[in-house]
C-alpha cells in the first residue's frame, strides 16, 4: 500500500495487521553532468514502490530533501540544514509512532544524510531515555545500495567507476525508471577524482562536474532495472525480519 | 522542466531565461471516508506538472508534509510543528535564492499550512531586514483553489456541499490523476458538520470521520480533469504576472 | 478586571466565576507621517480596557511587540521574528492554561501579526495533538476591525482612503485615547500606494511614508471614540459567546 | 519623548540628537496577598515615564513579561522561559541597534530577570564577537531600586521587613500610581519568610502568600512618591553618564 | 569518588547513601599575559578534586568551556553561546537527576557563567514548574571564590591588586597545581584597568593584554595551597549543608 | 603544548607556525562492571597528551559529555541530546576558527558520536554554503581506534570477545593510565551479547551489565600502553598529514 493514496481507515486496518511502515528518504542534489537532481529520493522511492507491488507492505510519502549542503554550489540542489533535518525527521517519527507504528524503516537514497538519520533517532529516543519510559518503536536505517545482494550486483555491473557520488548504479536506476529524462555528456576524466567532502564551494573546486570517483556513462536501464528488482527483493526481506525481530521485555 | 528529472546544468541554463521558480506545498493528512491521504500535496502536485506541459516553467520538488497537527488523531497523517515547518520551508528558500531564483512561487493545498507559510516568509525576510540588506528576492503564496476562475467553476460544480476540508473538488483532483485509487463511502450525514478546529483529539470528537462542511460523494474525476486544467492554465498566468512585477529599486 | 492591577487572590476568585480571558496583541511599527508607533498594541488595549468597564470580563496585559519585519526600515519600529514571536505566545498560553484558563481570546491590532499568532496556536495545540492528550483550552483570534459592526462603522466614516496600513480607523482610535499626542502632516500622495509586502528595504522603497493604501487625513477624536465603543460593546459579546461555546466531550 | 505615542520621523529626529534609548523592564507574577500582579513591570515604568517629564529622554515600550517560573503556581502570574526571554530581548536589541540606537538602557524591575537579561546581553555581543566585528552597541541593565540613593531611601522607609519580594518599596510605587487599586490583607507573619528560590511548586509550598522576607503593610503612596521621584531624577543622571561614557577605539 | 574514575556500579551505591553530587564548572578563556587558558576550569577542578580526597563526595566531570564571548578576541579562547550554554548544561542536570540526584552543587569558576549558570536552572526548573510538577531536585551555584572565608584570604593575600580577571588569586591555584607551567611577564601597568565588559573587539581594545583589574605578579604556589586548602574544606561543609538543607513538602 | 596550560601570548605564536590543533571528544557513559565512566573521553585526552610529549602539535581542551542517551538508564552516565551536542560543538568549532585555526582534528573515543561529529561538521559547514562563501578551515574525525595499525594491534591482543563498546582494549588504555583506579568484576556471560542499539530502557534490557560483545576481563595496563604509544604515534602522522593536506583554490 502506498499511503498517500490511502484514506485513514484503510491505514487504521493495516494497524491492525501490521505495525511496520517504510519511508523512503533522500536528497534533491546535483548529480554530475547527466544525473537528475532527484536521483537520490527517486531511487528508494522506486525501490519501495516497486516492493509494494508484490508484497503487503506500506510505503509513506518520501522524504526528498535531506541534507546536502556540499552540493548547493551546484544549481538546482536543495538543502535542510542538520538541525532543521533532525526537527523534520522527528516529527515524522513523532506523528507515526503516534498511530502505532511500531518499526519504522528508513529506506536511504543519500550517504550524506546517513549522520542525521542516525542523530535524528537519537534526538527522538533520548526523549524517552531522559523520560525513563520505553520508546515503544525502532527504528532503522538501510540504505537502498547495502540491502542485501545489491552492492554485490552492482560491484558486478560496474568494476571499475562506481564511485560514491553520480554512481552508474543510482543512475541507471533512474533511468530505468525515468526513460525519457535519460541524459548524455561527455565526462572528462571518465572516472572522477575522489577526496574529502567539506563544505559547497571547495566541494566544486575539488569536483567541477559534481562526480565523485564515478563514470556514469556505464549506466543503462537494463541494469537499473535488474538493480530495482534486487533491491525490492531485498528490501521485503528486509522488512519482514525486522517485523519479526524481537524485542527484549 | 521538472527540476528533479533536470540535471544541475539545464537548471544552470534555465537561470539564464528565467528567475522564477513554483514549489508545489501540501500535506499528507486524513481526507475523510474516501479521500486520500495524499489529497492536499497531489493536488497542486498535479496541477504544476500538468502547467508544465504546456509552458517554459520549472517545478520544484514537492513539500509534502506540512502542518496538519489537528489531523493527528486520524492513523497516516504526518505533520510538522509549526516551529518545523518555518525551520524547514526556510532552508528550501535559502538554498533556492541562493541559486539565483527571484521569484519563488508556493502553490499550496492546504489551508491549514497558510500561516506557517506566511511566518516562514516573514522568518526568511526578516533576516535582510535585521541586516538592513535588500532579499534579493520575493516570495508568492497561491493556494490552487484561489487561483483565478477555479472557485468559480467549484462553486458551479459543487453549489452545496463544498466545505473546506475534504471537499469534492479536492477529490476530484485526486480521482482524475489517480482513478485507481479511487474509493467509495457511505456519508453519515451527507454534508459534514463545521466549527473551529483546535488539537487532534477535539478535532476527531467534533468531526467523527474527518470531514469538515463536505459531501465529496459529487466529486468525479471529468470534474477533477476540468478543475486542472482551468488550474493549470491559471497557474501559468500568475507566473508570467509574478515575473514581471516589478519591484522598486 | 485588569489582570495586572489585580492580586493573584483576586485572580484565583476570578477564576471560580470565569475561566475566559482577553489578552491584547499588536504590535510597535511606523504608521505613516502621523500614526503613532504604539497605534497597532494600543487600539486593542484601549478597546479591552473600555470593554472592562461595563463587564465583569479579565483582561491581561498587552503583548505589545509583534510581527513587524516589514517596517524594521522606519525608526522606532521593533520588531520579533516569527519564530521568536512563536515561542513567546506559546508560553503567555501555557502560563495562563497552566492557571485554569480554558478560553484564551487574543484582541489583535496588527494584520502583520495573524500569521504568527495562527501559527502558535498549532504550535502550543500540537503538544498535545503528538501527546495523544485534550489540550483543555481552547484559543481564539479576533483583530478588532473585524469584531461585529466594527468593518461597517468604518466603511462609513471612511468610504475611501481607509487601506490597510496607518487606517484612519486605527490612528482616530489613539487619537481619541491621546488627544494629547495628536500629529498633523501633509499627506503626498493623499491617498499612499499599494502593493506587495516584502522585506523592509523593499516596503520603504514602495511605500516612502510608510502608509499603505490610507489617508489618515480623515481620522478624529470623535470617530475613534465611536470606534471604540462600538467594538468594546462587540468584545463583551465575543467573549460571551466564546465562553459559551461548547466543545465536543 | 514615550516612543509608543512618537511617529517614526519623530524619531527619526531624536536620533540626530541622541542615541541613547531607555526600556522599562519587568515581570507579571504574584506579589504577595496585596501586591500587584504588574508590579515589577509597571515599577520601572512609572519611573522612567516620570523622567520622561522632565528630561529630553526616549522611552520604550514596556517589556512586560519576564523570567517568572518559580511564581507560576499563582494565578495571574505570566512567565518566559529563560530561552524565550533571550530570544526576545534579543529581538528588542536587534530592532533597535537596527536604527542606530548605541546605548540601550534596561530599567529592571524583577530580580528573576537578571540573569536572563545578562544572558541575552551576552547572546547578541556573541553574534559580533563570533563574527569578529564590534557590535556597535552598549547593553546596560540598572535595576531601579539600585539607582543612586533609592536603596538608602528605602532602607530608611523600611528599616526591616523590606526583603526581597514584594517589598513594601515596590508596593509603595504602584499605591502611588494606581492609588484606587491599593489593596489590604492581614500579614501572616508579618514579615515573610526567606531561603532559596527554585521551581514553582517548591516556591509555594515554602512561601504561602507568596512574600519572601517583606512585610508590605509599610507601604503608603507617600513613600511610594519619594521613591519615584529620586530614582526619576537618578534614571536621568545614569542615562547622561552612560550616553557620555567614552567607548575604546 | 570521581565519577569519571568509577563504574556504574559504584554510582549505583553511592546513590544509596548519597544523592549529592558537585559539578566544576568553569571557562576556557584567557587570562592575561601570564594565566592560563584553562585557568577558570582547572581552579574549581582543583579545589573538588582536593575536597574529594578528604571526604566522601562524589565530582562529577569538568564543565570545561562557558560563556566566554568577551574574551574571544584572544587566541585560545572558546566559548559557548549563553543559548547553547543553557542547552548544554541542561541536559547534565537532566542526566544526572535521572540518576535520582538530588542535589547538584555547580562548583564555578568563572564570573561570566553567573548568568548563563542560573537561566540555565530556570530553565530546568520551569520544565516542572509549566507542568505544574515537583521537580525533585534542587540545584546550587558557588563560585569557588565565594566559600567560606575565601574571599577573606584572598583579601588577606592580595590588598591590592586582586581585580575582576586574571586575578592573582586563581592564577595562584594554577601555580600549585601545575608547577612546571608557571609563566612570567612584565605587566604594564602593574594593575590593570577596569571597566564595563561588552563584546570581544571592545574588549581587547579595552583590556590590551586581557587583565582586568588584577596584578597577577603577587600570585606564588604557596598562597595558591593555601586557597586550595581552605576552598576545598570549605567546599565539603557546603556540599554538607546543601545534603541536609530541609525542603518544604 | 596543551591549550589549557597555555598563556593566549603562546598560542598566538603557536599560530604563527601551525594552524593545526587536535580536540580530543569523547563520552561520560557507562562501560559495563569495570569499565570507567570516563573511558570514552579518557582514551583521546590520553593518547593526544601522549603524543603531545613528542612532538610539536597543540591539544585542546577534552569534549567530554557526548551523545549517550543510550547509556542514561546506568547511573553516572552523563548525555548531550543530539541538537544540543552539534550546537556545542558548533561552538567550539567557530571560536577556533576565528582564532586562524585552518585544520581541526576531533580524536574521537565514543562510537556513538560519530553521527552527531559529522552532523555538527556539515550545521557549521552549511553556515558557509548558504553564504556562498569559503568556509576558510577543514574538519576532520579520527576515532583513536581506527587510527593506522591500531585496529591491527587490538585484534592481536584481542583475538575474540573485543566486541564494540566496553571494549578490552579502551579498558586497557584507562588501566594504563589510571592503574589505581583498576576494578574487577566476575562477568557473565564472559563474552556479553551484541544487537541493535536503540533508547536507553531497551539497552539495559538487551545489555544488562552494560556491556555489548566484549570480555573485558583480557584488558591490561600493558596492553593498553602498547595501544597508547601506537596510537599517539599514528596521531601525530595523521596531524602532520592533515596539515599538508592540499586544499582546491
Ligand atoms: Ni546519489
Ligand atoms: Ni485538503
Ligand atoms: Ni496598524
Ligand atoms: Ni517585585
Ligand atoms: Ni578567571
Ligand atoms: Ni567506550
Amino acid at each position: 500500500m502506498l499511503l498517500h493514496l490511502s484514506t485513514w481507515s484503510e491505514i487504521e486496518q493495516f494497524l491492525e495487521r501490521s505495525r511496520t511502515i517504510v519511508v523512503p528518504i533522500g536528497s534533491n542534489e546535483q548529480h554530475g553532468p547527466t544525473g537528475l537532481l532527484g536521483t537520490d529520493w527517486l531511487c528508494p522511492e522506486i525501490i519501495a514502490h516497486q516492493a509494494e507491488k508484490s508484497a503487503d507492505i506500506l510505503v509513506a510519502p518520501t522524504f526528498n530533501i535531506g541534507m546536502a549542503q556540499h552540493h548547493l554550489a551546484f544549481p538546482g540542489t536543495i538543502s535542510l540544514r542538520p538541525s532543521t533535518f533532525i526537527a523534520a525527521l522527528g516529527d515524522w517519527i513523532r506523528s507515526l509512532a503516534g498511530h502505532g507504528f511500531e518499526r519504522i524503516l528508513f529506506l536511504n537514497g543519500h550517504g550524506g544524510n546517513i549522520a542525521s538519520i542516525e542523530a535524528a533517532f537519537a534526538e527522538v529516543y533520548a526523549e524517552a531515555s531522559f523520560a525513563k519510559r520505553r520508546a515503544g518503536y525502532a527504528l532503522k536505517l538501510n540504505n537502498w545500495w547495502d540491502l542485501p545482494g545489491v552492492v554485490e550486483l552492482a560491484r558486478e555491473q560496474f568494476p571499475t567507476g562506481h564511485g560514491s557520488h553520480a554512481t552508474p548504479a543510482e543512475i541507471a536506476v533512474t533511468e530505468w525508471a525515468f526513460p525519457s529524462a535519460r541524459k548524455s555528456a561527455d565526462y572528462a576524466p571518465p572516472i572522477a577524482p575522489s577526496g574529502p567532502i567539506r563544505e559547497a564551494l571547495e566541494f566544486r573546486a575539488r569536483f567541477p562536474d559534481g562526480r565523485v570517483g564515478s563514470n556514469p556513462r556505464q549506466a543503462t536501464p537494463e541494469k537499473g532495472e535488474a538493480l530495482v528488482m534486487l533491491a525490492a527483493q531485498s528490501l521485503i526481506k528486509e522488512l519482514d525480519a525486522f517485523t519479526h525481530e524481537p524485542v527484549p521485555a
